[in-house]
């Protein structure tokens, strides 16, 4: 029997996952509308076999903070993902291509077309990585002074994906005789009409795109919150998530497994994937010196107004050598609790958690060479704290080069990685079923 | 003096113009989620080319008629415009990209993000055909019983377009030193936030996207009526028009140049560019047997539909040979006037309108050799009844070739067609200014 393969993800941030990457000699300055760049970071990966590229998404930013923005490239100024993956659709012919878009501001409607639409354009590559939103001032440019509260958002994100998958399931497979002779271009009995009339929705439907090559394409969940887990056992295939700690991240990971037998869903339909940072070296001292590096790129106020934003509050007014201070997060979401979970065991003062968040931006990161990294995602992966890992390089396109070269070879050589794809499909890859159309017996 | 040159747009309905098109033997029938078949259209009038592909759009259809439907491609099931546009950019090197999109159902943030991604991805390729839904069945997709008035459609689009513009003017061309010694992304005081509180809408900005490489992507708009012509002469630089019929063409065209003035303009800054659908043979009666051919394929109930559509009425109830009835055409959309009055003109049972919207579908239909057709392209020019046209080939890929490699050298012969591009953007080759920036000196 062949061992258990893990699944990969590359995160693409536009110069590279850690905050100052942007500032690095070898970093693309102007990667977020940077069309090349792009292109050759999907090749890459691509070249690596991973499974899937995959983009954040954030509507808009505060410009209130713009003095201290200026010396970051985070959300300020990108490509919006649907249209950057369509255009790298047709420049790769294997990789998944998944776009981050939000149920809060955008229409279940248009959301079903857009991904059926990428997901004929690539012959089966796409997936939606649903958020609800978690930054307040998207609000703003969207007609309304407040965010919806956590639980609206999650209430209308579980209707809209419901709206959304019932609109693939529009058209059967096999709808689409298109005979010329008889002129019988599509077989009505084979087109069914949604009319959802719900509590945030009503959208009647039908999908004007034929049913997606992967049936829906892939689901993914990324938020960590009580009705977010809900949302991910009854329709992700997979689970973004930020862990940095083995024990917590199997304990999540079992909790979301657990989940899912309620929607009569198997263990293996999901896959839970971490963040994980990795700095690679050929040596130890090597990959130190350069995440090091790195770290003192990083303003202090650019490092505090980053750390603000984790914490959903206002974090410049402590003193930075303090120990981090014990703020109440109660109705913030989970990553802030995680952050002072993380301050409280390794005795961090302001300045470590705000350097933690700037070099992995909340993710895991992991220092060391090749095999050191290979080591902790092996132990993470049959400890069942993952079951493969959205791979986050510092600065592009080096460092992706690097894990490419260096990494996954070191996991296909414990058997760990596959070697070749197996399938045309994200879904044949990630090894996840294609869901039969509901009236298909 | 080099002589003025027409512009040029190939309209790409899935499988060609004609309604009948996806039943003629050499049709692509799957046409509407082939890429290849897109791909393919895209190198063809970029071989001949042509300024730029032009993409309709329509948000759903109604399902209650799909008895009828079944036998059309028309609107049913293809890919999404923007999806669809981005996936072509990297696969062609001048031509411009036009998209519809309607201000009716989607969000201005959103509508200015993805088209400055676009012309981003593109080099400043990307065109907005701006469209205020005029089919009555969609707003049942966007929870609302009721599709907004004409009056209020266009009060709402005015202001959408005042939004986007106002956000693609978010940051200064030159805002993005990225000067990664000093630590400067993006100099603060060249990012200009929006505050847009208006009647319909409210979007604060700013946007998370450079200026597009045209300033602002190139504006269309289709609409005839009192307020789509106001909304052109502020802010569109191509009028897409349907007129069939010389006389008419030139009023219309003379309409539109005489409301510049106001808003500041000068008359070469809108291009007037109706449809044409050219049915080319090697001789006249070779295009007639072409064109019959097609017309042949149109089954009754089908182009009664369309008619029906056309004229925003059930047409079905009356007899096919009798003459076309003078029903009241108060607050429907401009075409159904223009029908009536083409009926008339040419004493046109039900039977011969559904013919004529079959064939061009509302739009001009010219059959003839090469040298017919640029005949009457030259006269419009000419006449000042056009500046360019939306050529329409009956079915594709066929009619694209055939129009590239028989009309365009016709043409260029003349001296009404460039013999390679000029510049690098759409607005470079179309001859439209690029919008400077509203804080630029
Ligand atoms: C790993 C990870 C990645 C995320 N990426 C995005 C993103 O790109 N855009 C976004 O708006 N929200 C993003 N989120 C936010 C979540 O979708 C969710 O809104 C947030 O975690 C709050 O919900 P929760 O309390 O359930 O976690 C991300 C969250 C996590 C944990
Ligand atoms: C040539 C032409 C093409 C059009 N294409 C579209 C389209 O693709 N999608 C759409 O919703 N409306 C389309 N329209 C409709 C117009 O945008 C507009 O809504 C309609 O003409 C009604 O407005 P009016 O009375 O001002 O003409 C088109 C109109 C014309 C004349």
């Amino acid at each position: 029997m062949t061992k258990p393969k893990m699944r990969l993800g590359a995160f693409l941030q536009p110069t590279g996952q850690h905050l100052a990457a942007w500032r690095h000699p070898n970093a693309v300055a102007d990667a977020g509308t940077n069309i090349g760049h792009y292109v050759e970071l999907a090749r890459i990966a691509e070249r690596g076999l991973f499974d899937m590229i995959f983009i954040a998404d954030r509507l808009g930013f505060l410009a209130e903070d713009k003095a201290i923005l200026k010396h970051t490239v985070r959300n300020i100024a990108h490509f919006e993902p649907m249209t950057l993956l369509s255009a790298l659709a047709l420049q790769t012919s294997h990789i998944g291509l998944a776009a981050t878009q939000t149920t809060s501001y955008m229409e279940p409607f248009n959301m079903a077309r857009k991904f059926a639409s990428l997901d004929h354009i690539s012959g089966g590559r796409s997936a939606w990585n649903v958020v609800t939103s978690n930054y307040e001032d998207e609000s703003l440019n969207f007609g309304r002074e407040q965010h919806y509260s956590p639980a609206e958002r999650y209430e209308r994100a579980m209707e809209f994906v419901e709206i959304v998958t019932g609109l693939w399931d529009t058209w059967e497979d096999d709808a689409f005789p298109q005979d010329k002779e008889s002129g019988v271009f599509f077989d009505d009995e084979k087109l069914h009409v949604l009319n959802h009339k719900g509590k945030h929705f009503s959208v009647k439907g039908p999908l004007n795109v034929a049913r997606p090559p992967q049936g829906w394409p892939v689901i993914i969940q990324a938020g960590t919150s009580e009705p977010a887990k809900e949302l991910s056992a009854r329709f992700a295939n997979v689970v973004f998530s930020a862990e940095q700690d083995i024990a917590a991240a199997k304990k999540f990971y079992a909790d979301v497994k657990s989940r899912l037998a309620k929607y009569g869903r198997n263990e293996d339909e999901i896959k839970v994937m971490p963040g994980i940072m990795a700095v690679v070296g050929k040596t130890k001292a090597d990959a130190q010196r350069k995440f090091d590096q790195l770290q003192d790129l990083v303003p202090p106020e650019v490092g505090l107004n980053l750390l603000s934003q984790t914490m959903q509050m206002d974090m410049s007014k402590y003193d930075v050598d303090a120990p981090m201070p014990e703020v109440d997060v109660t109705g913030k979401w989970s990553r802030a609790q995680m952050m002072l979970d993380l301050a409280k065991l390794n005795n961090w003062t302001v300045k470590d958690a705000y350097k933690s968040v700037s070099a992995g931006r909340g993710h895991w990161v992991v220092v060391g060479t090749a095999s050191d990294i290979a080591d902790q995602m092996e132990l993470w992966f049959t400890e069942k704290a993952a079951d493969g890992f959205n791979v986050m390089p510092p600065v592009f396109p080096g460092d992706l080069s690097e894990f490419v070269d260096l990494v996954i070879p070191e996991l296909q050589s414990r058997g760990l990685f596959r070697t070749s794809y197996e399938g045309k499909t994200l879904r044949e890859n990630l090894g996840v079923a294609r869901p039969k159309h509901f009236a298909a017996s």
